[in-house]
């Protein structure tokens, strides 16, 4: 199948939403917890979480425009400066599919697909008890993009994982975390691990066929 | 395992290395194909391909500081306008990783890794042969990072991928096209589906336990 960019205008909408979101391969699967001021928890799927940097340890993410629908994410993020990443395993993808929902303003979604937030030490936003992998972040600034999006990045200044999915070198075992990814808007996917290989050096190229 | 963001910084270097890159979850497996004036190509693996929107179809990606060492791509692609983002396939993860290695300036990965260029139409970037799913960007805009990072925006301008890989609604089997996905820097994971759930509408929520 092949598709120019004329083409994939006159797409179907549904059809378009579905094909664009799958094309840029798997996805992270994350539950973002914020919490307003008023104590309001939230928690929401997002699969747009990428890697900045290590050393200052930083991550991004993509808000959609917050015009379309009231959206609380956002919002308690500039509000408190503070939200949570926590990645989403096999044993939730449901429950955690579902705080995709428009609920009605003021119910959590904690409490609606029973997942149970939890806080850690003096953290101010919840994070999801149910993850193996759990970040406290920082929100540090907001990129707006020309589509109506926002580029989020905050600091790490928490992180919480099992002791055994880590080994000596600090790579974490996505497959012994139970880990998921998320294929356009729905679609989840487990995983598999295949092969590590080294820091790849100019001498130490191997000769291919 | 709990780390504060003090005790981040005081890792050992490729350790925090290793286990910063791992948090977020996995990452999309994507080789980004591009060619200069002087039709020189290169092709080299990227993780943080992420989508900005549907209509219209953008996608972006973190661009590396360019102070470190001599990179190809960033150049190739201001002054170009054009690029390709093409999908690893577990046949083919190998040749991939490898294209992040710092070759004699002038050397093609194409070449070194002997993975094959292949040219669409008149779009300008080389794709790469073996991928299953291939994208043809056009440059957008480059936001710079406080961390010395671009995030890099652009827009799909064509779309190849197998017949076979779509369904009706527009979703794309990555477990059909071989698909991959890459945690932290060099560990390789296969994919399987697990489960594709409806748009979330409020009142077709189940009832959690």
């Amino acid at each position: 199948m092949k598709y120019h960019k004329k083409e994939i205008e006159q797409l179907d909408r549904t059809y378009r939403l579905n094909l664009v979101n799958s094309v840029s391969g798997i996805k992270p699967a994350n539950l973002i917890g914020t919490k307003s001021l008023e104590n309001q928890e939230n928690v929401a799927v997002f699969s747009s979480v990428v890697h900045l940097g290590s050393n200052p340890a930083q991550l991004g993410f993509i808000m959609r425009p917050q015009t379309e629908v009231p959206r609380d994410t956002y919002p308690n993020i500039l509000e408190s400066g503070f939200y949570t990443i926590n990645h989403i395993s096999e044993s939730f993808i449901k429950k955690a599919h579902y705080t995709s929902a428009k609920l009605k303003r003021g119910e959590s979604e904690f409490k609606r697909m029973k997942l149970e937030p939890e806080y850690i030490g003096d953290f101010f936003a919840p994070f999801v008890k149910e993850s193996h992998v759990k970040i406290g972040m920082k929100y540090q600034e907001s990129l707006p993009l020309s589509n109506g999006c926002f580029f989020v990045i905050g600091s790490v200044e928490l992180l919480v994982f099992p002791d055994q999915a880590i080994n000596k070198l600090g790579q974490l075992d996505l497959e012994e975390c139970g880990g998921v990814g998320i294929a356009g808007l729905n679609s989840y996917y487990g995983l598999q691990k295949l092969e590590t290989f080294p820091y790849v050096r100019e001498d130490e190229i191997p000769e291919f066929e």
